[in-house]
């Protein structure tokens, strides 16, 4: 189990970010690999978020957008496409505007991608309904 | 040659919507396809800018934030990296934020994607500055 | 829900040339989106359908032949593999035919995405067995 | 330098198949690799061409169709599609078809994909206009 | 279903190196495919296995090296992930160095391919755990 | 330009482990980035070098055949596949079994693959014959 000392200052900063993106979501991961692969999840808060969201220079919102988008392109990163969308909304995105960026990849990465995608944005803004979320 | 007439609003769209993201851009890309696919030049004009960019709901930023992300992603299309780099500057974005997203790409696509992304940005930039051109 | 004017000519042109590939397809897939992402499905209608399909030039069975080694080749498009086996089916392809597409996609794509498309192909042939069609 | 026995009957098919497909091309492709790596030369005539491409089932111009299709999709396969394109035309199908199969691919790939692709048969489309072959 | 005889070389040398690296892969793998694409399982067993792993240079705990790294590159391939993984324990690699592999494929294919390739080894340990096999 | 100053573990490990691999390779890759991408050469030297090249576990040769099968896969990462190349060459790994790894990946990533990297890896032994290299 990770233990957080003070010098950890990358791990701290990822988790406080991660907090901001999504509450949970970063011990959720943290718990999901504790046990086959402990270092990378920490190397999950440290470099993504800890080192990259951390940066500034862009929004939050602005680096979900990108996200995304890339997540999308990626074809095989539904799991995470959830997260992200999830990520997105808590930031500032609308869901019309999480649908457009998707709509938009079918023109980079192909229709099926983006039908894909569409499918996963559908199953999380069902569980926000069901679970009570605004937007 | 394409000849636009006034019922063609998807292509006259496009074209007009190309013209805000890169003066010429539209005709360069219809020119260079002119011999060999006029009808893919067509389409490309026509769904991406036409139907997609034209849509509304994002700002030509936010997009080319996402199509930035996503190119950077497929690894295979600086060429068209280098369209859109020019493209994001021309609608807002510094240089500073579109390195932040090829940045950001080592999370998704990892870091050969994203250092390939960032030396086709310096080529970029350094024709812009041969060009005069501030941003 | 979309309504089709007269005017929309690509939608409609798409709508029959899907319905030639597949009974019922062009609305399924409109369903499927209606809810999260109504204009990515008739953007799927009018683009890849009215657009490409509708064309001429090559046959049905040539661009399903086409298209379902490019799906193989995308590894993570097994869903829409499936559809586009049974157009292919559907426009005069054999099964052996099919199969002999994804095994020739152990050459370009690697024999992980032929093997994930073999037993997808093996779903869609028991789905017609099991519904009676003879091919 | 490979030497072909009576035996060796994968290799001599493959052989035989290329030279159907494009004249000298399979002695080309040896001749490239015969000094970093002949085996693997050998494994492309012999898998590729000797098993696959000898079976039947499809005929060599409904082979190309696949193969080019695979090419444009995997985006960076541009050296491999030029020479498709050569046996395509060789083998029956027209310039037009083969513009249409990679124009179809904006639809699964993305359009940067078919973009780089169309170009890379504008290349070889002057090659052939060099060479002073017909179609 | 295949009958071996002793001219088929490579279809044996494959189903021992198959073998060897997981008892009953060969067969398993053969089954699966038996009746939608023997062909397609006959050369899996061929090529990669009676070619490929056969042919000594490198010891099977390093190609099962670079198959894993191939595999969590692809993303789409988690089914074969499994098998392989499976395959490098059981030719001498440990539960932690695979974790390895797989950590440091967040460098070249991405944290979305690493992170769900974790999860896939997780699983893959604990159907050994459940089987008794130490390690 | 970075400067090392003692807190800066990961950054000095990264160095360190690089200088191993190929001397004078951090040095070249933070230069090249030095001036459109700094920030995204310090993090190439401290994630993949400072936190996993340098975790133990695997040996450098070990690291290097996954890399190399991870370049080969991704297609579009051909400068880098001749960066590691080197490295696979500095720590151990003979010109003939780096070939095989490219040969084993025609499996996973398809024939296209294989032969651009082999042509690539035929790139860098003419460099080091040229440099008088003996391996």
């Amino acid at each position: 189990m990770l233990e957080i000392n003070k010098a950890d200052d990358r791990l701290a900063r990822g988790l406080a970010v991660m907090e901001k993106l999504d509450r949970g979501a970063g011990q959720r991961m943290l718990d999901a690999l504790n046990e086959v692969a402990p270092d990378l999840a920490r190397y999950t808060v440290e470099f993504p978020f800890g080192d990259i969201y951390s940066r500034g220079t862009l929004s939050l919102r602005d680096r979900e957008i990108a996200t995304i988008a890339a997540l999308v392109t990626l074809g095989f990163a539904l799991p995470q496409l959830k997260v992200h969308l999830h990520c997105g909304l808590n930031v500032g995105c609308t869901r019309a505007e999480l649908v457009e960026v998707i709509m938009q990849m079918a023109v980079y990465a192909g229709f099926p991608a983006a039908l894909n995608a569409a499918l996963a944005a559908q199953d999380v803004f069902k569980e926000r309904d069901a679970a009570g979320i605004a937007n």
